[in-house]
C-alpha cells in the first residue's frame, strides 16, 4: 500500500517528540499499521537543525502544510487559539484528517470545528490534548462504550500536581513550589493557566463531553485553583486521613452535570491520592465497570507524541471506512449529544475541609457546632489546635458531612459574623470517589 | 440503520451480564455506535427465568447460534477450551464476527483461531480475555501504538491479589484465606489456576504477544503460585519497604524476551504495590510514554460484560472497513510477528529476596556472604532476626542486587549445603520497575 503522509506543524517540544517517535519507531509502527506512515512536509518558521529534515519538505507557512495536495493528515503542534483554529479549518476545507494536541482549542472551538468536520466527512482526533501519553479518551470513548459513566475525576494538571506534592512531602509553601516548578520548565512564566486550574477545566470540558454525550461547554465549568492553598491544610488535611489534589471533576447526578475543578480533600488509602508529582491519572466510574483508573504522562515531548502518533494509526486504519461507523468525535453521534443541564457551583452537594482562626474562649466551639447544626449540617470530624500561647488564638478544622454548597456557604457566612472568628474561613471540598 | 443482531453462548455470569448491560444501556450505546445492537439470539441449556426473553430466540445447542442466518456476531461466554474451540471455529467459518472472554483459549488456540478469522475476513475480539472491564488490550494495541513497548507487569489475577492482600494486612497464612476466598466465591473450588499463575499465565500470553509482537506462546511462560508464600516473608519484605504481588511480567531483554508469572516484591511506593483486594491493575513502559498504569475490576459479571460489550460495539464499527485496515487481532499485521527468543527462567536476571533459617553460631552470616561475594552477587540489604531462645534458629533476610537466576540458584545450592543451614532458602524475585 501507498505510505499515509503526515504533515507536521509546529516543531516544538511536542512536535520534535512527533518527529522523533515517528522516524525511531518506524518499523514497529508500520508492522502495526500495515503501511508506512512518513513524515513529508513541515511547517515551521525555525526548525531545529539536530533533525534529519533531509526527506521532508519544509515550510515557513504552516498553512502551505495544510494546502499541499500530497499531504493526508495534517498535525496541528502550534497550540493557541488563533491560528491554530484558522489552519485546522483550512485543513479540514481541504479535505485532510486532523491530529492535535490542542485542548484550549478542542474545549473552546470543538463544537465547530467538529462540524466542519462531519461536513468534510474527515477525521479530527484529539488525544493528545488530555493527559499527554495516557490514552484516556480512546478508553473513555471506546473502552467504556458499554458503560452509563456515573462520574470521573482526574489529575489532570501535572504543573499543579508537582506543586501540591512538594508542598506536602516538604512543608513548603506554594509560592516557593511555583518557582521551583518555574525554573525546571513545569511551570510557565505566567502560570496562571496551570495554577488557576485553566487548563485542567479545558480538559474537563473535554471528557465530560465525551463521557456524557454533552456538546463542550468550557464557559459553564466552575473553576477554582491551588493558589490559596497553604501547607498547613496539606498537613491538617493529612491528620484526617485526606490527600488535597486539584481535581476535574465530571459527575452525573439526578438533576443535571457538575463541572469543577477545584482543589479536593480525596481519602489517602485511593490509588489517586498516591498519584504524586507531575504525574497524571483519572478515575473513571462506569455503570457496568465500577472504578477505574489510568495514569501516566501528562505532559513531555515524547508521552504526548505518543499519543499524537496512536492518533495518527488510528485515522490512517479508517481511512477506508464509510465515515458514519466511524467512532463519532464526541464519543456520541452529533446528532445524539444531549442538553443536559450543567449545575451551578451552588447546587453541588459534597462534603468539606474548614479551617477557622478563633479566640480560644468558652463556647466558640458550641457556637460553630449550633449554626451548622441549625442548618442541618452534619460533622463528620472535629480537631481544635491547642494554641501557641494560652488565650491567644487557635484554629478549628472541621469535616462536615454531605451538604448543598449554598448552605455551606450560608453556615460559613454566619460563622464568620461571630465576633470570636478572626478573619476569613478556609474551604475545600472533600470527595470520597467510591461509588 | 438495521440492527446488529447479537447471538449470546452460555449465559452465565459474564452472559448474563453482557444481556444486563446490552438492555440496560441499550439507549447509551445506541447513541455511540449509530446503530442498535440487539440480542437477537442465546444459546442456553438452561436460561434462567428471571431474564426477560421474550424477543430473543433461545436455543439449547450453542451450535445453532453459532449457525443461525440472523446472528452477525457470535459472543462465546461457555468458557473452556473443547466446546468453546468448535464453536468459535464453527461461527468463523460461517463468517460470522467472534467476541470471546476465554484467556485459556486465546492462550493456547489463538493462533489457530486468528489464521481462521484471517482467511474468512472476520473478526475475533478478545478484550475481556485479560483483567476485565480494563481496556488493557485495546490500551496496548491502539492507544500506544506509537512506542516500542520495554516491559509490562500486572497484578491479573484478582483472587491471587485478594490472598496477598488479606494476609498481609491481617498477617493470616495462605490456607485460611483461601477458604475464605472459595466461601466468599472469589476462589473455585479447585483453585489451581488461580493459585498456581495458570490464570495469569494464559493473561500474560496474550498481553505480551500484542505488546511484542509474537506469536501466542502459553507453554514457555515461567510460572510460579502463591501458594508457598508465608504471612511472615510478606512481614519481612514489607521491613524491607516492598509489598509482595503475584505479577506477570513480559519484559524486552536484548537477548529475547522474559515472560513470567511469579510472586514478586514490589517497591511500596508505587501504584502497582497499593492495588489491593481482587482488584487488577497492569503497569505498561512503552519507550514514547514511560510507565503507564491501569486499574480496575478484573472480574466478575458486569465488570467482564463491560468490555464484551465495547468488543462488539467495535467490531459493529468496522463492519464495513476493508479487512485489511482492521486492528491486527494481535496488535501486529500477522505477516510481521517476529519469532522473538523467550529467555528461560534460569537467563532471566532480577533482584532476590532470600529468607534462611541458620544456626545462631558466629561465622554464619560471614559464610553466607562470601559465597555470595564469590559468586560476584551483590547485597542491597542484609536483616539477621533475633533469635527466640538464644542460642537456637535465627532467620536471615537478604535482598540481593540484580543477578542471573542461574547464578543465584547456584549459590542457594551452596548455602543450602552449609551445615549451619536449615532447611530450604525461601526465595522470590524483586523488581524495581522504574525503567
Amino acid at each position: 500500500m501507498e505510505p499515509v503522509n503526515i504533515g507536521i506543524c509546529g516543531l516544538g517540544t511536542v512536535g520534535g517528540g512527533t518527529f522523533d517517535v515517528l522516524n525511531r519507531n518506524a518499523k514497529e509502527i508500520t508492522r502495526r499499521a500495515g503501511r508506512e506512515i512518513r513524515v513529508s512536509h513541515i511547517g515551521s518558521r525555525s526548525p531545529k537543525t539536530d533533525y534529519d529534515l533531509q526527506q521532508v519538505c519544509v515550510l515557513a507557512d504552516v498553512f502551505d502544510v495544510a494546502t499541499a495536495p500530497e499531504v493526508d493528515i495534517v498535525v496541528e503542534l502550534i497550540g493557541g487559539c488563533d491560528v491554530a483554529l484558522d489552519l485546522i479549518l483550512t485543513a479540514i476545507e481541504q479535505g485532510k484528517h486532523v491530529v492535535t494536541a490542542n485542548k484550549a482549542l478542542i474545549a473552546e472551538h470543538g463544537n465547530e470545528i467538529f462540524a466542519a468536520a462531519q461536513e468534510k466527512g474527515v477525521m479530527v482526533a484529539f488525544e493528545a490534548a488530555v493527559a499527554g501519553g495516557i490514552p484516556i479518551i480512546k478508553t473513555i470513548r471506546e473502552g467504556l462504550t458499554a458503560n452509563k459513566i456515573d462520574w470521573l475525576a482526574g489529575i489532570i494538571n501535572g504543573t499543579g500536581n508537582f506543586i501540591l506534592t512538594e508542598m506536602r512531602e516538604k512543608g513548603r509553601p506554594f509560592i516557593d513550589v511555583l518557582a521551583e516548578a518555574q525554573e525546571l520548565g513545569y511551570a510557565e512564566a505566567d502560570p496562571t493557566f496551570d495554577v488557576e486550574g485553566i487548563d485542567a477545566a479545558h480538559k474537563l470540558t473535554i471528557l465530560a463531553s465525551i463521557a456524557f454525550g454533552i456538546p463542550l461547554q468550557f464557559e459553564k465549568v466552575y473553576t477554582e485553583g491551588i493558589s490559596h492553598i497553604s501547607a498547613q491544610d496539606i498537613l491538617f488535611a493529612e491528620e484526617l486521613g485526606y490527600r488535597i489534589k486539584h481535581l476535574g471533576i465530571a459527575k452525573r447526578v439526578p438533576e443535571g452535570i457538575e463541572l469543577r475543578v477545584h482543589p479536593t480533600l480525596v481519602p489517602e488509602r485511593l490509588l489517586l491520592a498516591n498519584v504524586n508529582g507531575v504525574m497524571n491519572a483519572i478515575m473513571v466510574h462506569g455503570d457496568a465497570v465500577g472504578p477505574t483508573l489510568y495514569y501516566g504522562a501528562g505532559a513531555g515531548g515524547e508521552a504526548t507524541a505518543s499519543a499524537v502518533v496512536a492518533d495518527i494509526v488510528d485515522v490512517v486504519r479508517t481511512l477506508t471506512i464509510d465515515s458514519d461507523d466511524r467512532v463519532p468525535h464526541l464519543a456520541f453521534k452529533s446528532d445524539c449529544l444531549s442538553d443536559v443541564r450543567i449545575m451551578p457551583i451552588e447546587s453541588v452537594v459534597t462534603s468539606y475541609y474548614l479551617r477557622m482562626e478563633v479566640l480560644d474562649q468558652p463556647g466558640v466551639m458550641a457556637n460553630v457546632a449550633r449554626i451548622l447544626s441549625e442548618l442541618d449540617i452534619s460533622i463528620e470530624a472535629i480537631i481544635q489546635k491547642e494554641p501557641q500561647i494560652k488565650g491567644s488564638e487557635v484554629a478549628i478544622i472541621l469535616l462536615t458531612r454531605n451538604v448543598e454548597e449554598s448552605k455551606m456557604n450560608e453556615a460559613i457566612a454566619e460563622i464568620e459574623s461571630l465576633d470570636s472568628t478572626l478573619g476569613d474561613i478556609v474551604k475545600i471540598r472533600a470527595e470520597s470517589l467510591i461509588n
